[in-house]
This record gives C-alpha cells, structure tokens and sequence, in this order.
C-alpha cells in the first residue's frame, strides 16, 4: 500500500474521514507524523494545498481503524490560512493540531542558508534499517527505505554512538513521490536519537512536534539529520533537518518528547 | 507597572478577562511574546501552574485595551494538561494557541547538555537598548533591561552585523523576578535577526511561535542568543535559548516568521 493510500481523507459532511493502516506503527501505535500527515491531508483539503508550519500535540496512541479528523478554519488570510482540526479515533481523541496552509509553489526562493546537508557515506553505504518480528526496528521500518550513516546505525543492536545524533537516507517504499504529507511522515520516522545517547532505549512519548515545510522536494533520497542538545527536567527536544536530492532544505522539525524511562 | 501586573487575567465566567496595556508594543501592536504570556496565565489558571510548551499562531495584531481567553482542556492527563486557548480583543481572534501544562517543580533535572550558554560581555560592557520617540526601539524596550552584544548592536543605527545573529542580557524592569510567563516575554523581546542580515529592514510577522520552558529561572540577568539559520520560501525560523544567572538553559523557542518586504 502506498503513502498516498494509507494517507488518503474522503470529505464526509463537516469532517473528513480516513483509515489508520495496519504496517505504519511503532510497537502497535501509529507514527506520530503519519498521524499528522492524515490531519494535515484534511486541513489542507479544507482550505489550502500546503502546509507551511504544523504543530501537533499527542493526546492518545492511534490504533488501526476508522479515524475522523475535524478542521476548522481560524482565519482565512491573504497568503496564509490558519487551521486547527482533531484527529479522532477509537471513540478518544488522538491528537490536536494547530497549523498554517499555503500555497507552496507561490513562495520566493533562497534567500539565505547559512548550514550544509549533512554529510553522508552514498546510501549503499549506509546501514538499511529493516522491522524485524520483535517490533524493533518496527514496522514502519516496511513503508520505506532508511539508510542510517554507520556511525549512527548501531542503535537497534543496543550500541548507542554516545552522541544523541541519528543521520541517514530516506525515501519511500517503491520511490514514491514524496509530498509535504510525506515530509510529515519523514520527520517523525528516524529512531529517537536519545537511543544513541546511553540512555535506557525505551518508549520516547512525544508530547509536542512542530514542522516547518519549506519547499517541494525534488525525487529521490531526502537526507536527514536529527540531533539533540537538552535533555533536562524530564524533557528532550529533537530538531531535525530535511534535505532534498538537490541540497535544498524541504523540512525542518522540533519535538519535545518525554525521557524515556530506565 | 510591572509585568505580573500587565499580563494579569481575571476568572469571568467560562473565559478570562485581560487588558493589553499600553508600552507593550512594537510600533502600536502588543509584542508577540506578552500575548503568548498573557494567553498561557490563563491556560494555566484553567489547568496546571506551568507552561512546558506553548505555540502561538498569531491572527490579528493586538491593540491596547480589553481582551478575552477562552481556554479549552483538551487531556487532562497523568503529568501534563493539553490546553487549547482563543485569545479575543477588538472583535477579533488575536491569537490561537496549543500547548501543555505541567508543573515545573516536579521535573526531574537535567540528565545531558550538549550546549553553553553564549559568550557575553559583562551587561555593563553590552550596548543598552532604549525606546526612542520615532518606536524604534520600541516602547516595549521601556519594559525591560535590555544589554545587546556589541558585535549585535548596530542593527539600531542601521547597520547590520551581516550574521543573522542577536545575543544579549535581559531582565524586566526594577529587576523584577521572571517566571515561565515572563519567559515568553523574553523569548519575543530581542529585535529581529533579520535586522542583522543586510537585509532590509521593516516589519518581520510572525506567523507561528513556540516556546519551551524549561526550568524556573533563577533571579538576575537571562542570557539570550538567537539565530538564524534558514531563509527560504519567503520565510524564516528564528532559534533562540535564555539561559538563567546560574547557566541552566530555561527555555528554547522557535518561530517561523514572513520575510521583511524591501
């Protein structure tokens, strides 16, 4: 099944509704980011084609099964409309959202870039992450093609770097295009990098994700880095950089997620 | 008039009662940072004590006078709130805004930093920003003690650093203590990084703004720093770090704010 499909919202009265799909989980909840690609697709049809920034906030796991997701628009302005919606599913609400659309074509170019795309060994060169029927790496890890930098990539075998730093390739399953619902998808799909840390790898809740879509990427690999400086008071950010096969920058990310607990 | 005083709310009903005051502004409308803090007291009266994350998307500038906040719990959870609030003022939607609540005190320390606090000269060694009658400094300068870098600081007479880049000291007024609220003041206080980046000069909307607390600062001077890596699509994040007197980081922020027009 492709992204498009396991992401797809069919307009239903004043809501959307949509189907969280057996294979895209962690350990049996839906990855974050696909459940923000599935809220994104409906806010974007009910008002612009793009998301520009998106911020979601984690209230219960997605099971797999019917969803409907909610949007409402906030303000309809001149260059931007500003959206919230909640996903709902399982009789729970999953997460809410709060975001603004646009149209991504429209956008001026480059001004300024003052960073590089992380430097990585060519993909067949990197370490292939691929689920295994213990749950880990999970089955989100069958949607697509991720190739982790060697340096980082011993995480799964329970050798962190020391570094909370994960960086690799990553496309979909069968080169699909990737869109800015796809970018959601990719944010949200390396492993923590607190598991490189040496830190007890255990589940990382996410409370909170922003991403920032700032452009259509081109086809082929996108090349991510994730990384972390603070880990205080019980919490970590996880900023992340998304970058096209033509050394654009397409995404950038925040989370705050919850310590994972020894 | 003190900060606590200026960003107070009052219990009305099913929503709270607030007035944006005059000397709080840029240019006429209230600073970003003082409505995200005056929309989070009364998140945190409806939930839980602390802000931990907080994102603002910002609809309609705010004019002095009366405003209303219309918190909403989303999950009452274990640790945390997940609060939604509307923030009314002049017949408009002035801000929207998602985040969680917690409290600050019950957090555990910091387990990993991965950063310093920037290098700064000594506040009396730093260049004083005071509002001038033409709003430029603004007013909102008058509020705060506010001591830029001096490699940071010719911004104000025109003259650009060329590095998307503002360090600097802050405190409130008459030194008055800084709590999570007032973090949010601060995490919108500095003037634009644009402004040191050759480019030109004018109004930088904000569209989008987050904002992590993450420890009860300690009294004295905030040490701030941010930048800016990214201006593309007609758009740009600004990163920024307050770090308290003690060299603990407090809060990490991130906006996406619209290009200046030339």
């Amino acid at each position: 099944m492709s992204f498009s499909s396991a992401s797809a919202v069919i307009a239903t009265g004043d809501h959307y509704a949509a189907e969280i799909f057996p294979g895209w989980d962690i350990l049996g909840n839906a990855n974050g980011g696909y459940l923000m690609a599935l809220g994104a697709r409906a806010m974007a049809a009910a008002s612009r084609p793009h998301p520009v920034t998106l911020t979601a906030h984690f209230l219960s796991p997605g099971k797999t099964g019917p969803i409907s997701i909610h949007p409402q628009t906030l303000k309809a302005g001149r260059s931007f409309n500003t959206m919230r919606a909640t996903v709902r599913g399982g009789g729970k609400n999953l997460i809410e959202m709060l975001g603004a659309f646009s149209e991504l074509e429209n956008v001026d170019g480059v001004v300024r870039v003052d960073a590089e795309p992380p430097a990585l060994p060519r993909p067949a060169d990197c370490v292939a992450v691929v689920p295994q029927e213990s749950g880990f790496p999970p089955p989100l890890m069958g949607q697509v093609d991720m190739r982790l930098h060697p340096e980082d990539a011993n995480l799964f075998q329970g050798i962190p770097s020391g570094q909370p730093l994960v960086r690799g390739w990553i496309r979909l399953k069968d080169d699909e295009p990737i869109d800015p619902f796809g970018l959601m998808l990719v944010a949200d799909a390396f492993p923590p990098t607190v598991f490189n840390a040496d830190l007890p790898v255990n589940w990382v809740p996410t409370l909170e994700m922003t991403t920032q879509i700032r452009g259509m990427p081109e086809p082929g690999w996108l090349r991510c880095k994730f990384s972390t400086r603070f880990m205080t008071g019980g919490v970590l950010e996880e900023d992340g950089e998304i970058w096209d096969s033509s050394g654009r920058l397409v995404a950038l990310s925040r989370q705050l997620a919850l310590m994972p607990l020894g």
